[in-house]
């Protein structure tokens, strides 16, 4: 199961999740400077950030959007990274955040958790209800595949729906009792369920909240780093056991920015995931 | 202004959307025995519909799920599609259904608007709220684009979260509010905004309600046909005036299934979407 997996390598290694929200103005002039194409050079950064770092992190979240804003070089790009993050035996979660009626969900299902990008876990909206979720159910069983689904986002704006009063609970509140509820038959032997929730760490009274009402559910959570969230957060939100993976992007890969453009860069990635790391498990 | 050129094929040729929701199991034997790859297939099979009716509707949906289902070769067959619907002079809606962070939304909207993958609309989801949608802004005045954001679905358990009272209102018409208001700063000369609104015909006294509430908005309207929606339910939410195109995806481009394997199978569907045009059309 797959949310054992996860779990396992979160109080193993470490909660970190590296986001690959990979664009050229990331990628080093040393890169830059080859004869290939964006695409391929993105890959290139990519692929030397698992190297270097994939064997002191839980996994990697790669965010479609910037390799969509490439068209087919970069949805390329996006392939041969989830393929490479797979062959290393880490976790990649498919950052997609799709949404739909029933029998495009089963598309999508079969599109990013098969062929050519495949993952282990992808994002999904939850906006349009269970029938929108459900087509997805066959993968958590049967090809030990795992979903995250969006709950209160880290973003300033979440409070527009997310936050409405629906009597005296916020809405996001009745999202967090049916994610729950749905993931009820797909616990594994660490009491985790395959269905998890993004809850942005930009709102920590409001997470330690859900946390209590969700017992089962793992959690990804954007908002560390460049979103403001720090490690005292998350050792609130950890506080009875790791429940989760903590995601950071920019403020990882881009940690060679200004420093350098040479092959050296990587060393700075890995020190900033490894500072990451120290931040994270030092409050545990 | 493109909600004004949307509504002028609306009332000038005819409120009918043909969604290209294509998948191998509805290409004819005629185009399967080829031998190129299965996304070559789909897109000649899309070629030939668009060729066979453009002249005859508002505007082409192609959903993105089916093209992603077969990794970089569905990709390639996607670009073509939206390539050919807009090098035809056709509206092409871009239905991707996305919803991220602002930094996120921004490589979307380069994706979707811009590149290999150029759209004329395309679907969001506004769960996240505002700033969502705002780094979408710059491309409906400065490139002629427009959005649909997800209101009301279509599908059975829209009602999950949809629904849910918030106060006495359901929630769907604090998203309404929303998305009017949104909207008013992209009116165009025939009053609708470059912000329009997804609303399902399943539902449609509800939709009535919807409509009276959203003066400015024009709607990309799902539910015909294979989801239960008639020409007379259109009558009602355009009784005021036509503000709004008809999906139907299946109805159409699967007209042909069981009657003929061969190159006459897009007189069929011609049939079909010209039977869709006066079911609704007589109405009027």
């Amino acid at each position: 199961m797959i949310a054992d997996k996860l779990y396992k390598k979160a109080i193993e290694i470490s909660p970190v999740c590296v986001g690959l929200d990979s664009q050229i103005a990331y990628v080093p002039g040393c890169i830059r400077a080859k004869d290939i194409s964006e695409g391929e050079k993105i890959f290139e950064f990519n692929r030397q950030i698992i190297d270097a770092v994939y064997e002191n992190v839980a996994c990697f979240k790669v965010q479609v959007a910037y390799y969509e804003a490439l068209g087919i070089d970069g949805m390329r790009a996006y392939a041969k990274t989830l393929q490479y993050i797979r062959k290393k035996g880490a976790i990649a979660i498919a950052d997609v955040k799709r949404g739909d009626i029933s029998s495009t969900a089963i598309q999508y299902a079969k599109g990013h958790f098969e062929g050519d990008f495949e993952s282990d876990y992808m994002t999904l909206n939850a906006y349009m209800g269970q029938d929108a979720i459900s087509p997805y159910y066959p993968y958590l069983k049967e090809k030990n595949k795992g979903l995250f689904l969006l709950l209160k986002t880290s973003n300033p704006s979440s409070a527009d729906f997310q936050d409405v009063l629906v009597g005296k609970r916020p809405f996001y509140e009745l999202v967090a009792e049916k994610i729950e509820q749905w993931g009820e038959a797909f616990i594994g032997s660490e009491g985790f369920s395959a269905v998890g929730a993004v809850v942005g760490l930009t709102y920590p009274s409001e997470f330690l909240r859900i946390v209590k009402q969700m017992p089962h559910t793992f959690f990804l959570i954007p908002g560390y780093g460049a979103q403001g969230g720090t490690g005292k957060d998350i050792a609130q939100i950890f506080q009875d056991k790791i429940c989760g993976v903590v995601n950071s992007s920019r403020g990882l890969i881009t940690a060679h920015q200004g420093k350098t453009e040479d092959t050296d860069f990587i060393e700075y990635i890995q020190q900033a995931v490894m500072a990451m790391k120290e931040d994270i498990v030092k409050w545990l």
